[in-house]
């Protein structure tokens, strides 16, 4: 049921009339945030008004926008899972590693910022515990993640059942599987095409568990960030996206990220990669995830090259292992490890247009060819795993080996990687650790699918976690575009979560405004694919804001927008006018001529004539007909 | 065989290092356009340099862009197909209609700024004759403009196969069906899925005549708009792009309208659709045609709507009629004719979440339901097609029906009406009039496809005309993006032109820069359909760019790019400094640490120890395999 909770407009300016409620489950402490968008009535010619229902929204910004809420950078976010990891009791605390002389580089330990909240312990499982959800999972276990995630994926499938829903709302937030099998309504939505994704009527928590012991599905929770709202990533559930941040050597501040890590989560980002390169590379992450809401994910290696002075071939696994456990202790949900980096399939990558564009690929490559042997990422993999499952690290396996240009697209250094990403997949499943699989990168559209098929097939059902991909590479200034494209098209085919591209992708560091740009971006594709896939409720945004559109419902049609700032700024600068947000025109046709009053009138002319009935209309049709052939008119037929 | 023309940097800013070539046909004023854009040398790590050939690229810009050719707005652009047209004989020029009292709406006469270069005088078949490509196409006649087409759409093909091509420069500008079979280089682009589409290795002169003599593609060419340089609208060749321009009765003056005709056309509109229904519609239009060096559409109904005071029950067959022969006078290319409106179909829409939204379906609804008979644009298409085939007007069969929402995506109406339009296509045809078949709208992604092969079944394979599709409808400012991803999708799938929707689209009026974005979209979404669809020589210009990207060829970078100020600028707003443009670095990893610096250094060592070849490394890696087997190490296999 959900909880009303204080005034409205809690999200001041960039979401107008909306305000944080909250689902509550089977506990008290188990509270799903979501964004209500309330709307105004509809007028009706006649004069009389009807409601709108309002419309629920899945909600990534985190406590920060509800009402009252203050964030204090320096103490961080509630840690929201503190007590569901503690009343496991198969976690102890004990004092972090914390940072140590050369973690952000050799000689770059002056001019350190460190979180000012830092309590110098960290969490990990007990001696001979494991405490990954995927653990949990396949010993029947579900957890309140599990639950928690539940109640956020049916969202929409509440919404598209509302009435069934509203009767039900004395009881749980959760239906069961017969209550929802009735109330499928088929007007509501387009049947979807899942490629042979499970997309149930209705998620309830064994699904969840079921989807994680399986691997088709993980949850990105790391004991040390219990500030993150639990998610879940996997082909049978909402279409994820990532956005990455993090500083360069080239620019930014601590400041700078943790303002992106908010700003991305407002517009919809699920996840966040810190990709930092440059100084400070420890308390960057730290703030961040204290501040995050949604999980983490980083690529290690970044960190540890640092460390050896940025020769790659310097690295050494027990460097590698300590950066592991630096940053597990910060909390880091997800790390992308290009373990699949084979000595063999470098070279396949000589006679590539971009040979390895991949930072981690190239880094990794570089060691296997400087050595001549199989990279510690692959000869260490299980001890990887072991560090993982004590504090419920997921791992990304990193596509180290993808492609930089459509002319490299899906070759052999490509696939070859992808199976031995496969083959580590079945490693880690056996340690009971999360699994994702990264994927392209750059793919000419006709290629989408095989290379999500080939995923499923060589990974095992893993999700995939695809950047992209690009579908083509002639318009840099627009790769959020270009690969916009590749991402609802792979998303639609299973993709599981989309690493955005922003508009300066291989030109420049994204500003804010980028960042949104690429969220918004992918946000659209992640809902083009789910409502490609069918899920149900997806459309109910989708039919809400046709509506108020048909019915010059100005300001609910920003409302319901993705971005209702732009909507807004769009419509003005054509009709800046107060009244212009009310009256029954828009300025693609002027007050006069107008498409969509003209079609009102039709409807209301053929409701008067009794033609709005398909029978009274054919009958109509029948005495047309007459008069044809009597006047001899012979149409085209 | 290409004349090289004065100097550089005929285009600017907006188009730096390139220049305007032509490729001389069969006769010397038969010569098609193209941009050359000139790349920098590859500067190889031991010193040398390596050439890399110039890269041609479709040119829809006009003459404006020749080196030293000044556009006077009041003469217009040059008469390019006035010769081939006269010599054919059968047309007469006669003085025109011209401007009558009332054309620009009722009492709306005042203030008008008629065209500076106005003869008075307009062409049209002789009496009896048929002056369509398709009618000459049925005949066994290559037309001039055929020739054209095929030069104009070889130029990716010959650059794929440049070799062959420079040897046989001293021949033709075409080669041999023999000698491109020949030149096929299959690792120079991925094989593309094209949907049963004939996608032959060379574009021959005889097979335009038979694409268009089959009705599968149309080539708009109005012989009263002989300004317009040919192209051809059909599956088998590459996917155009539409932008809609024209004043309201809200904004815009003629001189804006002008400039967006030429800034449309320099980003690569290959037709513009001039939908004024503001002020002087019928001086902007003529100012428009005289300075569009692509084929105009006009959806003729908005004039006449506006001639009877914007009543739509006002409006009769005669006044239509004459508004018809008013447009054709001036040139317009191709006129939408919502035709397929019939009674019937109108009560379907009563139902939808947003009635009936295309402007001329709405107009047409109306009428029909007022007078309770089908609408005179069906019963009198006949009449339509001799106007059409006197003037070679093209008919865009208008999708009145079109659904404005996803909830009413793919629904009876549509449906019907899309029936409707293929069996006046076939009327049509029986004149030797050109058809295509204008299309949604609103789609989700999964009925893309659907939406095509039912225009391809029951439009007896006209060529698909799409608006989009937008893939949701939750993104209103973006809609540039969410219907960019329906047009890649349907590009793909066999759509022969994607109408553009700019990010004010249900919003507000398009600027400059909402035209010039929604172009650039428009030419992702085409580019990426002709990759995925297999088109040869597709592929060129990516390969180039990514080439130009791996070696830190900034500018050739920026050059390549359909966008290059925009390039230019997101590069410089992170590294403003000249130097950052030569440097071997980029802005996202800086100068110490870059993958693509790496990858670099991972390719020479790989050469510098034998291993860029496979057998090399196969046999280092059974050395290794036995070291592994002595020290008894097991992978994961």
């Amino acid at each position: 049921m959900i909880q009303e909770k204080h005034q409205y407009n809690d999200y001041g300016t960039d979401y107008p009339n909306s305000r944080k409620v909250y689902v509550t489950g089977s506990r008290p402490d188990l509270r799903v945030p979501m964004r209500e968008i309330r709307l105004s009535d509809t007028r009706r010619t006649d004069g009389s008004t009807a409601e709108n229902p309002p419309v629920m929204v899945y909600d990534t910004s985190g406590p920060v926008t509800d009402p009252g809420f203050e964030l204090d950078l320096e103490k961080g976010l509630p840690k929201l899972r503190e007590a569901w990891i503690e009343e496991r009791g198969d976690t102890e605390v004990y004092p972090a590693r914390g940072y140590r002389p050369g973690d952000d580089g050799q000689g770059q330990d002056d001019g350190r910022i460190p979180f000012t909240g830092a309590t110098g312990k960290a969490r990990r499982a007990k001696s001979g515990s494991n405490v990954s959800q995927m653990h949990y999972a396949r010993r029947g276990i579900i957890t309140p993640e599990m639950e928690y995630i539940a109640i956020r994926e049916n969202l929409g499938r509440q919404q598209a059942f509302r009435k069934i829903y509203c009767r039900s709302e004395h009881q749980s937030g959760l239906l069961t599987q017969a209550q929802t099998a009735a109330m499928r309504h088929p007007d509501h939505q387009h049947p979807g095409q899942a490629w042979g994704a499970r997309i149930p009527d209705f998620i309830t928590p064994e699904f969840v568990r079921d989807e994680v012991a399986s691997g088709r599905a993980i949850i990105p929770a790391n004991v040390n960030h219990p500030e993150a709202e639990p998610m879940i990533i996997g082909r049978s559930f909402l279409v994820k996206i990532n956005a990455n941040i993090g500083n360069s050597a080239v620019s930014s501040s601590i400041g700078e990220e943790v303002e992106k890590v908010q700003w991305a989560t407002l517009w919809g980002a699920d996840t966040i990669m810190d990709l930092s390169t440059g100084q400070n590379i420890h308390d960057t992450r730290e703030w961040n995830i204290r501040n995050c809401p949604v999980p983490v994910g980083t690529v290690p290696i970044y960190q540890a090259l640092q460390k050896v002075g940025d020769r790659p071939e310097d690295l050494t696994w027990e460097l590698f292992r300590d950066t592991l456990i630096e940053q597990a202790e910060q909390g880091v949900d997800y790390f992308t490890i290009h373990a699949g980096v084979r000595l063999r399939y470098v070279p396949m990558t000589a006679q590539r247009v971009c040979g390895i564009v991949s930072r981690g690929g190239s880094i990794m490559a570089k060691w296997c060819v400087a050595h001549h042997r199989e990279s510690f990422l692959y000869e260490r993999f299980e001890e990887i795993c072991e560090i993982c499952k004590r504090y419920d690290v997921s791992l990304s396996l990193g596509d180290g080996m993808r492609p930089g240009a459509i002319a490299d697209a899906n070759d052999e250094a490509q696939l070859g990687e992808l199976e031995t990403l496969g083959e580590l997949t079945k490693v880690a499943w056996e340690h009971d650790v999360q699994v994702m699989i990264e994927g392209p990168g750059h793919v000419p559209l006709q290629g989408v699918r095989e290379n999500m098929e080939w995923e499923l097939d060589v990974c095992h059902e893993a999700p995939f976690y695809t950047l992209g991909p690009l579908t083509t590479d002639v318009a840099p200034g627009y790769d959020h575009i270009t690969s916009g494209i590749g991402a609802a098209n792979i998303g639609w085919h299973g993709c599981a979560m989309l690493c955005y591209v922003t508009p300066k992708e291989h030109l420049g560091l994204p500003d804010k405004e980028d960042v949104k740009r690429g969220v918004i971006t992918y946000k659209i594709a992640a809902h083009a694919a789910d409502l490609a896939k069918g899920f149900p409720g997806a459309q109910v945004r989708d039919n809400a804001l046709s509506k108020a559109r048909f019915e010059f419902r100005w300001e609910d049609q920003f409302n319901l927008a993705l971005d209702p700032v732009t909507a807004r700024a769009y419509h003005d600068a054509t009709l800046p006018e107060e009244e212009a947000k009310t009256s029954h025109f828009c300025s693609m046709c002027g007050p006069k001529f107008c498409s969509m009053r003209i079609s009102e009138d039709v409807r209301r002319y053929a409701a008067e004539q009794g033609l709005a009935e398909t029978d009274v209309i054919e009958r109509g049709m029948k005495e047309k007909s007459r008069e044809f052939s009597e006047q001899g008119a012979s149409l085209y037929s």
